[in-house]
C-alpha cells in the first residue's frame, strides 16, 4: 500500500496546481455544437495532448474522425498486465441562455466547494481526474501498474458522430481489456455507483395524413377524417391502462430483473414520494410490478416525446387538420434489438391508424440496450475503490439513459465496460450553473489511484 | 308583373354602370383585421352611406360600434307592409399570400364571366345587390313595395366584434319583420339554395400538466406522467370507434331531422366518392346513420382543431413532455346550448383525465344553432325568387357553418332570418383570387328584385 500512499500524497501536495490545470482546459468553450467554436474544441484538444505528452505518454496524436478531432496517447510497457482503455470526452454543451449563470460559464469560478463551469461534471472535470492520477503515477513511480490507452473525444455532445465508423476502422489501435469511463453520476452526494447497465434507445416519428389541406369545421365537420384525432388515437393506444405498453411482442425479449439485481435497487432506498415532490407529480406512473426505480433503470419503455398538428395560436380557429404528427422514443433493455422493437412498434401503428389516415413511420436514432456481468473482478474492483476513498459501500446499479459510445466499444472490442463516475445528478449538466463539487473531485482522485494500482491483481482472480 | 319588369329592364340597361359601382366599392381595401387600414374601411362605409343617400334612403348614418361603423339607412314609407332589415358587410379578409393574386385584390377585373377582387363574393358583391335592387326601385317607382332597414357592418370578419352589444342598445331601431342575408352560399352554379338552419358553436382549449418541468426520458422515461400522452388519452376519449361523440349527454337535446329534411338532403344528390376525390380523402369519417351531407349540415359534432405539447423540430429530443394541449370546438345543432355542451364536455375531460395529469379546461367562443320555420311564407317566397330568376326550383338546406350574427338577430329581435346567398363555394372568399360570377351577380339582381316585390301578398298568407 506505500505505493498507493505516495502517490495520494503526491495528489495532496499538487492539488492546488491540479486544479488551476482542470481551470484552464475549462476555460476553453469547446462546444461541439457550434461551428464557430470549431477553432476552441481543436485548442481543448491539444491542450489534453500537450499534458498527455508532458506527462510521458507516448504516441500522443489528435486523430481525424471526420468531425472534431480524437485524443489519443499510450503507455505500454507494463508486460503482462492488463491493458485499459480511458474513455472521455472534452467537448461541452451549449450555455444559452447565458443570463442565468451566475459565473461565466468558461470563467471556472469555485463557490461553496463547487467548482463552476461549462464542462466542470460532464465530462472535463472526470475526465481531468484519470490524466491526473496517471500522470501522478508515472511522476512519482516512472511507470504504471497497468498499460493505458486513452481515447478522448470531441463529439460526445453531438451524439459521437463519427466515432462508431472511425473505431470500426481503426479497432486495432484501441485493442484492450477492459473500458473505464467516468461519464456517468453518483446516486447521491457520498453514495457512490458502479453503473453496469444503460438502456437502449429506438426512436421514430409518425406522420399522419387525411386530407390535401386543413378543412372548415364548418363546412365539412363531423364528415371527414381529423389527423389531430387519428395522431391522438394513435398515441393514446401505445399503452395499456395499467400503464404497460400495448405493443404486441414489445417485451418478448426482455431478460428478467433477477432476485439479486432487484435486491440491489431495493438497498438504494429510493423514495418515491420524493421524487413525486422534487418534479411536481401529482402521480407517478406506469408498468405494474416493478418499483418506479425499476422502471426507470431497468425497464424498457415507449414515451411520446412531441405531439402536434393542426392550430396552436391564441383563440379559436375551427380547422380540421389535414396533417399531424408526434415523435417518440422506446428506451429499451437486453436482450431488445432497437430494429425489431422499431418494426413491432410500426406493425402496431399501422394496425392502429384509424380509418382515413394515411401513416408514414419514419425511423429514427437507434442503440441497444447494455449490461455487463456485473461479478466481473474489473466492476467489483471498481466498488472497493469507491469503498476506499468514500467509505462508503458502493452500489450497483443500471441507468435508464443512454450512451451510445458503450454499445460501440462492447460491440466492436468486446471487452467489458466500468463506468464510475463522480458526478451528481444535480450538477446542472446540460444547464446554466454546471458545477463540480470538490469533495468528489478529491475522493475521485483517490479512487482512481487505488483502482489502477489494484487492477493487476483483481485481474489475475479473472 | 308589368312593375317587376320595369325595374328589371332599368337594371339590365343600367348594368355597366352597376358593374362600375361595384368596382367602385371593391377598390377600397377595407381589411377589418389590420389597423393600418382603419381608415380604408371607414371609406367603404362612407361610400356605402353615400350611394344610398343619393338613392333615396333615408337616415342614412355611420354608427359607431366601438370599432369600424356600421352602416344604418331606412325608407319606411309602405305603410301596413312589412319591414325587411338587410343585413351585409362592407369589410373583407386579408390578402396574403399577395403573390397567387393573378391579378391585383383591389384592382377589380373580370376574366372568363367573373368579377375578381377580394371581397366580390364575400360580401361586398351580394350586399350591393340588395343596395342596387332597392335603389332601382325608388328610381322607376319613387317608392318601395315594403319597408326596408339597412344594417351594412364592417366587422363581420373579425367576429362581429362589437355587433351584439351595439344591437342590444339599439334594437328599436332595427325593429322589422323579417332579417334578410345574402352572406350564404348556393349549392352549385345553377342551384339555388335557401339556407333556413346554421349550426351552433361551443369552443374550448384543454391544458394539461404533468410536472414542473420537461423530464429527461433516460432517466425518468417508464415512471412518471407524460402530459402529450395525457393529451392523446383525453381526445381520443371524445368519439366512440364508430365515429359518434362520445361526450356523456352530447345528443340529448339533438332536435331529430325530420322526414322531409331527409327528403330535401337526399334531393341535393350529393356525391360523396366526388366529395372523397375533392378533399384527396381515403375515407370518409363520422356518425353512422346519417349521409355525410346530413353530418356536414346537421347533425352536431365534435372536431378538435389542434393539438401540441413537447418536441417538434428535427431528429430526436428525449424528453417527458410536462404540458401539452388541445383545442376543439363543438358544430351545434337545435336544441343544443353551448354553454350546456361545454359542461358536458368538461365534464367528460375531468372524467378522462389520466393519472397524474392535471387539467384546466378553458372555455372560448360560442354561439347558439338556429333554425328558421321553413315553410314561414317569407322562406317560401325566396324560393320561388330563386326560381323566377334561375329557372332552377331552389333547395331548402341547412349549413354547416356559423354566422353568430344570425343567432344574435333570431335572440334580438325575435323574427325569422331569410338567408339567400348568390356566392359559390369555389369563388375562394378568405384565399387569393376572389372573384364573384358575373352569370349570379345578373341572376342575383332579378331574383331580389322578386322578392321585395312579392313579399307583401307573400306577408299576407303569413
Amino acid at each position: 500500500m506505500d505505493a498507493i500512499r505516495e502517490v495520494e500524497r503526491y495528489l495532496d501536495n499538487h492539488r492546488d496546481e491540479l486544479l488551476e490545470a482542470l481551470k484552464e482546459l475549462l476555460s476553453i468553450p469547446s462546444i461541439s455544437a457550434l461551428s464557430e467554436h470549431r477553432g476552441d474544441v481543436r485548442r481543448a484538444a491539444e491542450w489534453i495532448a500537450h499534458r498527455l505528452t508532458s506527462a510521458g505518454f507516448e504516441h500522443v496524436e489528435l486523430m481525424e474522425t471526420g468531425g472534431h478531432p480524437l485524443v489519443y496517447a499510450d503507455w505500454l510497457h507494463a508486460e503482462g498486465k492488463p491493458t485499459v482503455l480511458v474513455y472521455g470526452h472534452y467537448d461541452v454543451q451549449p450555455v444559452d441562455p447565458l443570463e442565468l449563470w451566475t459565473s461565466p460559464p468558461f470563467t471556472p469560478t469555485i463557490r461553496d466547494h463547487q467548482l463552476y463551469a461549462r464542462g466542470a461534471s460532464d465530462d472535463k472535470g472526470p475526465t481531468f481526474l484519470h490524466i491526473a492520477v496517471l500522470s501522478a503515477m508515472l511522476k512519482v513511480h516512472g511507470e504504471l501498474p497497468v498499460n493505458v490507452k486513452f481515447c478522448i473525444e470531441g463529439e460526445e455532445e453531438i451524439g459521437s458522430a463519427h466515432l462508431h465508423a472511425f473505431l470500426e476502422q481503426t479497432r486495432d489501435q484501441f485493442a484492450a481489456d477492459l473500458i473505464l469511463i467516468s461519464d456517468t453520476t453518483m446516486v447521491g452526494p457520498n453514495q457512490p455507483a458502479v453503473v453496469y447497465g444503460l438502456r437502449g434507445l429506438a426512436a421514430a416519428q409518425i406522420d399522419v395524413r387525411t386530407a390535401a389541406s386543413d378543412l372548415h369545421s364548418g363546412l365539412y365537420g363531423g364528415a371527414v377524417p381529423n389527423a389531430a384525432r387519428a395522431v391522438a388515437e394513435i398515441v393514446a393506444s401505445f399503452h395499456r391502462p395499467d400503464g404497460s405498453v400495448a405493443v404486441e411482442g414489445f417485451y418478448d425479449r426482455v431478460r428478467p430483473l433477477t432476485e439479486a439485481e432487484r435486491e440491489e435497487f431495493a438497498k438504494l432506498g429510493h423514495e418515491e414520494e420524493a421524487l413525486k415532490q422534487a418534479l411536481a407529480l401529482s402521480d407517478l406512473w406506469g408498468e405494474p410490478g416493478y418499483t418506479a426505480l425499476e422502471r426507470m433503470c431497468a425497464r424498457p419503455t415507449l414515451e411520446v416525446n412531441g405531439i402536434w398538428g393542426g392550430f396552436q395560436g391564441e383563440g379559436t380557429k375551427t380547422v380540421i387538420p389535414c396533417e399531424a404528427h408526434a415523435k417518440l422514443t422506446c428506451r429499451l433493455v437486453p436482450d431488445q434489438d432497437p430494429q425489431e422493437i422499431l418494426d413491432l412498434v410500426e406493425q402496431h401503428v399501422q394496425r392502429h391508424a384509424p380509418k382515413g389516415a394515411k401513416v408514414t413511420f419514419i425511423r429514427q436514432d437507434g442503440g441497444r440496450p447494455y449490461v455487463a456481468p456485473y461479478d466481473h473482478p474489473a466492476l467489483q474492483l471498481a466498488a472497493s475503490a469507491y469503498e476506499h476513498a468514500y467509505g462508503t459501500k458502493a452500489v450497483f446499479t443500471r441507468m435508464g439513459g443512454s450512451i451510445p459510445v458503450v454499445e460501440t466499444f462492447s460491440q466492436l472490442l468486446k471487452i467489458p465496460v466500468v463506468m464510475m463516475g463522480f458526478s451528481l445528478n444535480d450538477e446542472n449538466f446540460h444547464a446554466p450553473n454546471e458545477h463540480f463539487s470538490l469533495d468528489n473531485f478529491d475522493k475521485g482522485l483517490r479512487t482512481l489511484a487505488y483502482y489502477y494500482h489494484e487492477l493487476p491483481s483483481a485481474w489475475n482472480q479473472h
